[in-house]
């Protein structure tokens, strides 16, 4: 395979977009990347989506992008792994470039779920389990991951607080970055006043559903001078996706497997990644993300957030965009905004939240509760 | 890229299979490709489905499935093109061999239509064509392509029954799959007389849904020795998702463009495909791609029907195990039966529908009405 670089990246807020269609959502974040890059079109289009066949009553979305962004006729294709189909299209776009058959690639990642109501959306979003077995006994996808975090929590001995640190740093990063979907600080207090959900899970532990789209523009890297974004890592793992069949419910072997892969492709170690975007759907799997990841022995993830390392000052920073918590959730779009957080970081463009001499930094987007886990190391080169 | 050839094939038959999960479905047919590869397992899945967030509630199938045929913890995606589902998932597994990345992937298309009552598996289906736009006027799919064989009927003069040849054919040829949903020859008569679905498209024009699943294993061309099926070409294309959007909608502007590019990878022209296997949705489908393919001037597909030109001894064979039309439409599984099928035909493993000699064999997949069309091209080599 042939070295890949990201030439561009576009964003758009994340927000209740009552007034854009889902194709304008994906279009606004598709411009925004190709005028980043400085072209008029890419050769092909990768679509990661869950939700649009469900709340939107739209498929063949590759299609229906390619066409609304001006690409009229490429190759255009949707992939789909529950929350975590944006950076499993990435991934098809990535492969699509090193394989040689196309000379760039835009990869947009869209999602609008708030035209529908709240439990509706609870009952779309189940589709990411197993629908033979957990969802037919009427568990929710909150309900799958209380049930974990109460199990990590009895196991290792933490108190529901520990895990305060994760949504207060989300929220905290969030205020610097225009386009999350929460800007408002949180306390310890508050964290453990909030409204419960699926006990041991409230609502300041959950991150919000919302709208918006991000994207990323693929070329090969020789096409390139000068500084540039490499992938220098991309791997794709999964698991059972019933969490009652894993060997063990509380490690996530998809992000071991995933990210060991990364590692080696990438050539380097956990301790060498600057900035990890993990996926935090809930605050339980940002602990389990830093475990599974090597960045905290098992059963200790919560004490990194608890010491302050994972701050954009920390030994690990996460979240420096706000996170699935506080930058927002819109499930299929969720893989490319943390790319597109990741190279934002790698640029030196993240202000107060930025890290310090960021140079190889870390996404990683999980499908269902831990069953599709997909891995990207970006690393920036002169 | 590195050449890719097909090891393994397999398949269900076609049916309503009230008694298998999606899942069961999608293993009977990868199982059988895994032993006729003589292997075990393969590195990778790619799923290629259209219909189960909406009819079974399951979201991240890649996984769900990879689960299921025991390949625990391999890499697994889903791709959904609507109708061209299953090209576009065998067209992801051979990037991802070709490229270097995956040493095999088992390339599964599924799908389980019938637990759902008929207007709503209706609904589901409008998710192909634009919601914004067509689906919003109360327009079906088969309302659509409707309009579309109206009006080439009136700018080429050709009568309804004119059509029958590409019906008859497919009835005729499904006799001898064991594998194909309907089994019962048709005649002119019976085409003329069948009930309307809408109007000039009848029952016999349209090809039946249905549950099944069909499976390939693609490897690196130069692990085998002797006797190869080689991928020599593939291509995928796209055309406004909105048939009223199209420069002309009577030409198939993607299957000109994916086929033109599928030809030129091969090294071949039409007049080398020994056969041909299109996607007759309907039967002014199998018009259109006979033309836009370039075996047909504009507007004379009807006439290679009447030629006897489209059987199995004719000039140009197409459906010779049934097609859409007889042996069966399970939407996102049909690029794979058509692959499957071209397989068998280059085996000489057909019958009494067998092509004589048959050396390179085209299959085409079509999503929406025209809007996604991918083409493969398989040769045997010695």
């Amino acid at each position: 395979m042939r070295p890949v670089a990201i030439l561009g990246i576009g964003q758009t807020k994340i927000d209740e977009h009552w007034d854009k269609s889902l194709k304008e959502l994906a279009g606004e974040a598709a411009f925004a990347a190709l005028n980043d890059a400085g072209i008029e079109r890419a050769d092909s289009l990768f679509v990661g989506n869950m939700l649009s066949p469900i709340i939107n009553h739209q498929n063949q979305l590759g299609t229906h992008i390619a066409d609304w962004v001006g690409m009229w006729g490429a190759e255009a294709t949707k992939i789909e792994a529950a929350c975590g189909s944006g950076a499993a299209a990435f991934r098809a776009g990535l492969m699509a470039v090193a394989s040689g058959e196309m000379e760039s690639a835009l990869v947009v990642g869209v999602e609008k779920m708030t035209d529908m109501a709240g439990h509706d959306v609870t009952s779309a979003l189940a589709t990411a389990a197993d629908a033979d077995y957990e969802v037919e006994q009427g568990v929710s996808f909150v309900g799958l991951n209380a049930l974990v975090m109460r199990r990590y929590m009895h196991e290792f001995g933490w108190k529901h607080a520990d895990f305060a640190p994760f949504s207060i740093n989300a929220h905290a990063n969030a205020m610097h970055n225009p386009n999350a979907r929460l800007h408002q600080t949180i306390t310890l207090e508050q964290f453990e006043k909030s409204s419960m959900v699926a006990t041991p899970i409230n609502l300041l532990d959950a991150s919000p559903i919302g709208d918006g789209a991000a994207a990323a523009i693929l070329v090969p890297a020789e096409k390139l001078k000068g500084r540039k974004i490499m992938v220098a890592g991309s791997a794709s793992a999964t698991d059972t996706i019933a969490v009652h069949s894993r060997r063990d419910p509380l490690f996530l072997a998809a992000a071991y497997a995933s990210s060991k892969r990364a590692y080696g492709m990438a050539g380097v170690t956990s301790a060498e990644i600057d900035v990890f975007e993990l996926h935090d759907a809930f605050s339980i799997m940002s602990a389990l993300s830093l475990e599974a990841c090597g960045f905290a022995e098992r059963g200790q993830g919560p004490r990194l957030g608890l010491d302050g390392e994972i701050t954009p000052k920390g030994r690990v920073p996460v979240c420096t965009r706000g996170g699935l918590k506080a930058r927002g959730h819109p499930v299929g779009a969720t893989g490319l905004y943390q790319i597109v957080e990741v190279v934002q970081q790698l640029r030196g463009e993240c202000g107060e939240t930025q890290v310090a001499d960021a140079r190889i930094g870390m996404a990683q987007n999980i499908g269902g509760s831990g069953a599709t886990i997909l891995t990207h190391i970006l690393r920036v080169t002169d």
